[in-house]
């Protein structure tokens, strides 16, 4: 019985849920003309919310249609919504998780953990507050996740919206083609920069001379180092854009120093990041790890061998100040930095790992399996587990009235159950329970009296 | 910083997770074609699952196109999606709790828990065991949540499938509406008998004798007891089905004894629940308090006055032995029992009992807040929160360069923090951290290398 498990689960869902609670309660509060009786703002949550937020992505927001003729999509990230909830409910400043799911209309590569419905899990701070703070404790999380998770060495790429504005302009790129750009850029990490400087010269129309003054800039790779070299770049240097951001980049990385997380960090000018919504620093982190196979060929491990294979990212984020002031019917601002972590490709790889060490993954939580060692024994075996499931413990038994020792004891070998509490005549004669320790094969005669406690002594040692 | 939060996370998802990555997994090789090369069956996940399950529930399914053609609807249930789950992926044996949400075209509404998008958790069995013996243990949890959920009093009620078919039989109903008048039984809970007849009479099309007989029966409540008696019914005996229904009332009655569950559980003819797939025993948890107030207005409290409001159903559930079935090409059939728990409106009673307590519930988890006592400290707060984190605990500071320290502690005693970290210049002098506990407003200093221990132990305490 899953008893413990579901009750754990009710409060992890508790954590995650009041929130939506909050804002569906507030929604309709402010459907009904909220607290002063005057007619206010009312946004719906379906309609449009998605539409003008994700610049080239937007193709693949799943749309639909609602039976009642709404226009509908299927949330393309948890940011979006989450900037809305902000504006909806006048809320300036928060720090919240969320985890759920999302929508791509993308090709689906299920080996690599790419589906087109998967869990995101966002992590984002709102509010006013210092340059670079909460900023350096997203980057802070996100290194904190991939090294507990132990997946292998990675790295954090960090640019700012701003620098690659700035350098855009400098460049001589017109203002009108800064994000179509920005989003060529950003399939630097897929692409090679000829193919990705043939894009911008057919297919986005910048001249070849533009294209490589951008190319020279975003083959820049560096720390602190590189941001205090950029702000004396004599042309870049012109962009007061670039300057903020730089600065900023400086900031962050001092900050960085203190939490201990520079090993990992590289501030990259190819890192564009393809949303529209960026306002300012902008980071993603990538797997560098060769081996991990990740379904790729060996042909392909090849080709990408001269240097660590990047395995895609796994995280990424950024700063969005403007995103809470385009719900907002007065368009008030709420400055925000968040970070998206990829769950699903990180179950993938951690999938495959487990697979590869041939270690054995438990499914279950069960403590206890109550198995009997002879026929006739059903009730007893019901009353027992019972007894065990109302003292807190993990116990199950066969849903047979009268399975065979060998089966129930070798459920416990195949699943990993720990502990087996053997119900047979002459125990329920003598008032005891056998217990056996299924690693060990060991077996003790138990007073039924002091089986709960024998038990949580037994478990708590493992 | 929630690093802690997340990874607690990590895991609770994983439980969920793993078999929806398998699935996905199994799903692709299967239409590569599987081992064998041959040629297989490939049902399409989005197409015409949700189809023909419901019966008149359907209308509540949300349907939605596809931008490449193709019909696609939003799951009702999670009970339809496990089912074809196991059937696409040769499962016999499973069991699973899911929690994940579900979508309605009903009319919300919200006060009372009732949202259009919403969780759903189910647990279920599956799997060819001995009858009633994971039905009872369905049982067994809704009880066991119920009551550590301390929601006020409730009832289970319990019925089966073959009971309300024999009785159908009998009563001379035409075996093409058997489905039809059990949806319209299934609103005996929230219209009167009058009403229900009306229905049956004038929209279904059944005499008004048939309908009398019917009534008899629906407004039947025992235990153990009715069942033997309706045994020897000399109408309701003459149905093999019904009789085999009875006989399985009773025996699940003789395990609920033995699993401690019968105070809550009652044998009510009247139970039908709407839904198509239910094959044997349904049941039907409702909270019977009264005072919860749910939204609803005194007037309407009154007019349920005379007896236990039922404040609406909080789980229900049944066997469904054919559904799994229905997806296999072979149409091999995996037995299967579940409950799927209501959680929105348990959330609801929740929030409602914790403002009407006026107990502060906190919202945060962090154990310590990392404060400084005069300017020009972030560097040293961005240190020790640091150590803190990567110590495993949890910690948080202000966003701010310059935070005023009475503004510091205010957000403590206001958020529930239980613990202050003060570093001053006097202490960073001394290498001592002054520590702060806050509900008694005690102060010690605590030599920098001692502190995680310190903190640990007495954040253990609590």
């Amino acid at each position: 019985m899953l008893g413990l498990t579901t009750r754990f689960s009710f409060l992890a869902l508790c954590v995650l849920q009041i929130d939506e609670e909050v804002a569906k309660l507030l929604e309709l509060k402010a459907q009904l003309g909220g607290d002063d009786g005057k007619h206010q703002f009312v946004l719906k949550t379906a309609k449009e919310t998605l539409t003008g937020k994700y610049g080239e992505d937007s193709k693949l927001i799943y749309d639909l249609k609602d039976q009642g003729g709404e226009l509908l999509s299927l949330r393309y990230d948890l940011t979006v919504p989450f900037a809305r909830y902000l504006a909806m409910n006048k809320i300036t400043n928060i720090k919240r998780y969320h985890i759920a799911k999302v929508y791509r209309r993308d090709n689906p590569a299920m080996t690599r953990g790419r589906y087109r419905e998967f869990y995101q899990c966002d992590f984002d701070i709102a509010g006013q507050y210092d340059a670079m703070i909460p900023d350096a404790e997203c980057l802070k999380i996100v290194h904190e996740i991939l090294s507990e998770l132990e997946l292998g060495d990675f790295c954090i790429k960090v640019n700012d919206r701003r620098i690659l504005d700035g350098m855009f302009a400098v460049c001589g790129v017109p203002i009108d083609k800064f994000r179509t750009i920005c989003s060529t850029v950003d399939k630097l990490d897929k692409m090679a920069w000829a193919d990705v400087k043939k894009e911008m010269v057919n297919e986005k129309g910048l001249s070849e001379e533009v294209a490589d003054q951008i190319g020279e800039y975003v083959s820049m790779q560096g720390g602190m180092d590189l941001a205090e070299r950029l702000l004396q770049d004599q042309k870049l240097s012109q962009s007061k854009q670039a300057c903020a951001g730089l600065s900023d980049i400086k900031l962050l990385f001092s900050y960085l120093q203190l939490l201990q997380v520079t090993d990992k960090v590289v501030f990259d000018l190819s890192l564009a990041r393809g949303l529209d919504y960026y306002t300012g620093v902008i980071y993603e982190a990538v797997l560098t790890q060769t081996g991990v196979g990740l379904g790729s060929t060996e042909a392909q491990q090849e080709a990408h061998a001269e240097d660590s294979v990047s395995v895609g990212s796994v995280a990424g984020g950024g700063r969005y100040d403007g995103l809470v002031g385009m719900f907002d019917p007065k368009g008030r601002k709420v400055p925000c930095v968040g970070v998206s972590i990829g769950i699903e490709r990180i179950f993938s790889i951690m999938e495959q790992k487990a697979e590869a060490s041939a270690e054995k993954v438990r499914t279950t939580e069960v403590q206890v399996m109550v198995v009997s060692a002879q026929k006739n024994l059903l009730q007893e075996r019901l009353k027992l587990v019972s007894d065990l499931w109302n003292g807190g413990v993990k116990a199950e038994m066969m849903y047979k009235k009268n399975p065979k020792l060998l089966s129930q004891l070798q459920h416990c070998e195949e699943a990993g159950i720990p502990l087996v509490a053997i119900l047979g005549e002459q125990e329920l004669k003598d008032g005891v329970v056998k217990l056996r320790v299924v690693s060990t094969r060991e077996e003790f005669d138990i007073c039924r009296a002091d089986l709960l406690a024998e038990i949580r002594r037994r478990t708590s040692e493992a």
